[in-house]
């Protein structure tokens, strides 16, 4: 399995390090030696919004063949949902099985085309924004409809993280990533 | 308030973007517009134990001047606490009024001799490793004994970082940022 995790300039850290610990957590503790991933961009310089900077492992490439997408969010997905440019490379990921997003990542899938006729989520203070892009929006902080995993806002990326790892590989992996992870609660989708 | 946020090589990366998103929102969110941090580092090179790079904004530099340490964890502490190198360096902390860590990042604030005499926490497989640099283990998830705090496993990074938010602004930015990160629990000390 190859995923592709997505990172853009002026993207919340946490949205994407809080999915990234527990999916990456499947190779690293031999759940799945075989899930690769690759930090795939579509520009050279990506900081989230405070100057941390995080280095693609490929630029503009298409991500068509991948089995996986995880899209963070944060600032910079307000001004890239009208970038043609760069909605036309997410759109690349349209064969791709399984799509996620976390926070204002959902805006993104959503100018993709992604979340039509769907009911998917976002951070609470972007409901409004995203409710031009699907059929309903839900408070649920994980929602999995058709293929389509959206969570709501930053901290849920954990949540997220560790429910895709549900879906990948079962309830009992889940279970010893969180407890390695030192995650004491049970966020259900 | 000038803050050192401590990365090397073989670290985990939520352990220290965890208390990252909450702590770098006193200044996103105008609680404290003057609070600044660094990324500091003993070496060049910094990636996570899956490759995920961090650039440092200063390596090998004093940490004598900084308001705050905070130390993550992840596998490269366990052979750090041993590198008289890294550990000198550590060392020169020692003036900083309030020091953190998460997860075995304790290891390494024990190995430089910030946690004797007092009682600390770390990832639950490192409490008998700890033991030996300070006079008590337990398993709370923060622990702040004489302005040195700890916390758990790796997701009690979140903990921490609002923990140390409480503690610098007060409960209410804490409960404001907690909502911003749409954090739905709240975990004491």
């Amino acid at each position: 399995m190859n995923a592709a995790f997505v990172v853009f300039d002026q993207m919340t850290a946490l949205d994407f390090v809080g999915f990234y610990d527990p999916l990456s957590r499947l190779k690293s503790m031999d759940f799945m030696p075989g899930f690769q991933w690759q930090i795939c961009s579509f520009c050279d310089d990506v900081s989230d919004s405070q100057d941390l900077r995080f280095d693609p492992d490929s630029v503009g490439q298409s991500l068509s063949d991948f089995d996986l997408l995880v899209v963070p969010g944060g600032y910079g997905s307000r001004s890239l949902q009208h970038n043609e440019k760069f909605i036309d490379w997410l759109k690349t990921a349209t064969p791709v099985p399984l799509k996620a997003s976390v926070c204002t990542g959902s805006l993104l899938l959503g100018a993709a085309g992604f979340l039509k006729g769907k009911r998917a989520t976002t951070h609470p203070k972007a409901y409004a924004e995203l409710s031009r892009y699907c059929a309903q929006v839900t408070d649920q902080r994980v929602v999995d409809e058709d293929n389509i995993v959206t969570a709501r806002g930053v901290f849920s990326s954990i949540d997220l993280g560790l429910y895709l790892v549900e879906r990948l590989a079962g309830k009992e992996t889940r279970a010893e990533i969180a407890k390695q992870m030192d995650y004491p609660f049970y966020s259900k989708g």
